[in-house]
């Protein structure tokens, strides 16, 4: 360290401001039912409390804190409290925060393998792991053809797929020749966005994206599927993507694999399966019918950052087929050749997403994993999926509320039976309350209350909770409209 | 919290579990320079040293850290020693870590405004700060039509840049219809591979991407550029996007924006600017000229998880017309809808860029310029780049090694008289010392060492003892070939 000021952190300030943050985040859990889970402040609050100009001269790492509590806390949406219910969760935990600091700390880029070969290894190998504790199939460990690897995001994971898919349908043609408007995807109605944006992004085009039906149960219907298909290739266009979803936003639905499968497999289309919440569910071995049928997948991506207790970022993405997505996203400049990469003996995941630069997100994956053991996920995958089932029930035998649809696992969509307006106005009054968050959907063209059970924090108490003030404030509404 | 055994972390295990890993980082950074800069793991090593399976119960956080030693350190490179100077650097600080820590900790999502309305508030205001700090031109404030957005990587930047691009130039209508074959993107030979990737992403393909010729500073050529779109649009295909670089990865050249710029505002193709790494020395007023000509650019980015202290990952990507960005990503499914967002008055950062999810990442950012201040930052880099020209001038002055050419900033391309594999030679047995890291590119089709200056603990001392480590061991090969 130079003898002239240095502006750094002194790894001793690093021990004392580091323990304030950590205390300053355990304070945060202890407390973080005291404030209101959907943040209260008014477009350009938080801005104004900000100074207009940077400063010139470094702030001592205490005011910098503080303006945590002072500035920045009301302007926070509470997805670590018990009480958020809305959208899926995205979870933490205690050893996947200290994982995501550890990784910081490191601050190794994982691109190539030589740049640090933990990064990649413990990757592959905790991806091999997952295969195994949720009943994946073999061909998705890299000692097959497949392999897994960390994206950011589902979105991010499916639009690799879809460039895998578009690859394989072109004999990587387009990659070299541009798209040609003949490229067909295909999804449910109820598929997530990202599949919109990605066909978008890789220049199918959303025209060239079929969202078909669903059945009763909201799931994708496979007879649409296979007549939608026929006819797109008799019209001379190339069916290249079928994203099936298990667990999707709106309301949990399960595309039949079983059945989408064997269609993809005749039809020489890739067939990739979206499972970001719904996949942690098969964890437990009861849970596990929910990847039945995966053997035809091509792809597939779970979340543990929605419902496996690991802090976001952490979306896993398996494919069946290695080289085609490494074919499909791999360059190769000179600058980042080097021995390793060139014996072939090691893996490169910088050829398996979009963004080159990457850090050690598998070490927080390994901390929750070995800290809370396979029994200890599965205790609370199946308390949460028990929560959720017990609020059903208290929904179906309530004469006020109406459940839209049974919830396979942890999400429950509801409905009161006053109507579209009524149900919006009381989702305002119940996020505008603090106590509580939900989000809403549409299902069959009704404004519905979607309450997903999945906070890594969220007990029995808060569950009833949530139903006990949902059906005061539903009656107080009753009364004044 | 639950009588019965719940697996979490308690926060007063938190407590003393991350004060653990916050004197774990503290000593790591202490004892850095003993680890061979580059890991001397063989492939498979570190798995081989991992449990095939993952463990059935929980385990002690005390063995789970005790790993880091045992396990995933002997495959670390170690991107945070002094002695890195290979590639770019990805640095990390103090700040920047418990930034990390806090965000992970608060575990928001920002993918609305109402999600967490300081992580999308606090990100506008930092990166309009550092329009200021930089000296870019005011259009890429959130004030006026444009505005920044933090992404993971410069790929993801320019992929987004490209994709804004195509739209425009379509009139919109390949999001729609998808890509026709007929799109046309523009870089020199020396552009970043991620350019190549993104052109193959967003499905214009890799041979409708023209690497233009470069000049004697491996400068793109302006008279290549006009005359390559004059040529294509007469064999009617449509120019839509030019990538000029501030900073080429192989030798930091710098791109005349004040000749691109004009026949990119001529032929109404979008100019994306590429300063990934060299940006941040527009931070002093005396290199901002780095930025001349900026006023053409529909597209900026940086990283200040390369050259400013702040862990990667943070990319700061700008556009001057952010309407023509958001609606080239937007999808607002139902799930999504909310009052902020249909009021108008809120920026909704997820139709910025490829995920939908997305971390506050703003939080590092923030504490690292508060932390250092303008002017700490400022004296690093002066520092950086006044160490980098001392080597040059070394490397000038030896009979032994040639400067390939004149080192712009913080990065040196050098290489022995003695040819190629002489270089190559050198290089390996540099690396395989333990005591630094550099790589290398090709320049005029002539293997060269490139050294970076720009970790952020890098003093004069490691600088000295790199030009010795290189010319000791240069002669004792001279000994031996």
């Amino acid at each position: 360290m130079s003898k002239e000021k240095s502006f750094h952190m002194t790894p001793e300030e690093f021990r004392r401001y580091g323990r304030a943050v950590v205390d300053w985040i355990a304070d945060y859990y202890e407390r973080i039912e005291s404030f209101p889970v959907l943040s209260r402040v008014k477009p350009g609050e938080i801005r104004a409390a900000l100074p207009a100009e940077p400063p010139l001269q470094g702030e001592a790492f205490e005011t910098i804190l503080g303006d945590i509590d002072r500035v920045i806390l009301p302007g926070i949406t509470h997805w670590q409290s018990p009480n958020f219910f809305a959208f899926f969760p995205a979870n933490a935990s205690g050893p996947a925060i200290l994982g995501e600091l550890l990784s910081a700390g490191l601050g190794v880029q994982g691109m190539l393998w030589a740049t640090s070969p933990a990064c990649t290894e413990l990757e592959t190998h905790v991806l091999d792991w997952l295969v195994d504790m949720l009943g994946l199939p073999p061909k998705f460990k890299s000692s097959g053809t497949g392999g897994g690897v960390i994206q950011d995001s589902a979105s991010s994971a499916s639009l690799c797929a879809l460039l895998a898919a578009r690859e394989r349908a072109t004999h990587f043609q387009s990659n070299r020749q541009g798209c040609d408007g003949r490229l067909v995807a295909y999804a449910s109605t109820q598929t997530h966005s990202s599949i919109e944006k990605a066909v978008k992004i890789a220049g199918l085009g959303s025209q060239n994206l079929r969202l078909l039906p669903v059945d009763d149960h909201f799931a994708l219907r496979p007879d649409a599927l296979a007549r939608q298909i026929r006819q797109d290739r008799e019209a001379g266009l190339i069916p290249c993507f079928v994203c099936a979803t298990i667990g999707t936003t709106s309301s949990n639905a399960i595309d039949p694999l079983p059945e989408i499968g064997p269609i993809c497999q005749e039809e020489g289309v890739w067939l990739h399966v979206d499972a970001a919440m719904a996949g942690t569910a098969a964890l437990c071995p009861e849970y596990r019918h929910l990847h039945a049928g995966m053997e035809w997948a091509d792809s597939y991506c779970f979340n543990p950052h929605k419902w496996m207790f690991t802090n976001f970022d952490c979306d896993c993405f398996y494919v069946a087929d290695r080289a085609a997505l490494i074919q499909t996203l791999s360059v190769l400049p000179e600058y980042l050749r080097n021995q390793a990469t060139e014996s072939g003996a090691v893996i490169d995941y910088r050829d398996w997403h979009i963004p080159l630069g990457r850090r050690f997100r598998a070490l927080k994956l390994w901390f929750v994993i070995r800290y809370y053991g396979v029994e200890g996920l599965r205790h609370h995958i199946r308390r949460h999926i028990e929560l959720a089932q017990e609020f059903a029930r208290w929904v179906a035998a309530s004469d006020r509320f109406v459940l839209v649809v049974p919830p396979p696992l942890n999400l429950v969509c509801f409905r009161h039976v006053r109507g579209d307006e009524f149900n919006e106005r009381l989702l305002e009054r119940l996020n505008a309350s603090g106590r509580l968050y939900l989000t809403h959907t549409r299902l069959n063209d009704h404004y519905t209350l979607r309450l997903c059970v999945g906070q890594t924090h969220t007990e029995a108490h808060h569950v009833q909770q949530a139903w006990q003030q949902i059906q005061k404030t539903a009656a107080e509404l009753e009364q004044e409209l």
